[in-house]
């Protein structure tokens, strides 16, 4: 059965999404929609200070250090994280503008009043 | 410069995801990861009524109406639209539930009180 208008609720459901939009949105979509980029997201989020050292990441993945780095640009070049150098290592950080963008596309709304 | 903890803020960024939710989740953010698809998303979900017909769809796009349906089958097998054929067409809505998942992934969260 048809779910109505007023249960269709993000916002992605409130609009047509305009041709440059969708593109936009796919490719920060494209950059999080690999089970390694989840996990990593999520570990330097939840690292202690909110950001975490390359050498902080690597020993959860049964991956090549190269594939790590791999990964971790698709991150950055997509703006979801930041990173720099001190020393030895890189230590990255969650840019949470943009994980709010996505946040903001499929967030469910509340029902409109007179629905 | 980092962020502090407290910025960081969305449930991603709140705890490390194993490796079953992390498969899970990509299966479905590359579901929606392509602008037709998210464009598709948006027509049927913002539709008169909160469905469409193909017939709505297919106007939209310069695409064949094979590659319409490809787009169609990938979202409905991911869970994130129902359909129902309804004599010569057939009709599409969302699934609130399956969005609100990604929702809720990268939803922002209020700072702890206490931080």
């Amino acid at each position: 059965m048809a779910v109505t208008a007023a249960a269709c609720c993000a916002p992605i459901a409130r609009a047509p999404l305009s041709e440059a939009d969708a593109a936009d949105l796919a490719t920060l979509l494209k950059a999080v929609a690999d089970p390694v980029r989840l996990r990593l997201l999520s570990m330097i989020g939840s690292h202690a200070g909110g950001e975490a050292c390359v050498c902080d990441l690597t020993d959860a993945f049964d991956l090549t250090a190269p594939t790590i780095s791999h990964h971790l640009k698709v991150l950055r070049t997509a703006g979801l994280i930041g990173g720099e150098r001190r020393g030895t290592w890189v230590y990255y950080w969650i840019i949470p503008e943009q994980v709010a963008r996505l946040g903001a596309l499929f967030a469910p709304m509340t029902a409109p009043a007179s629905a």
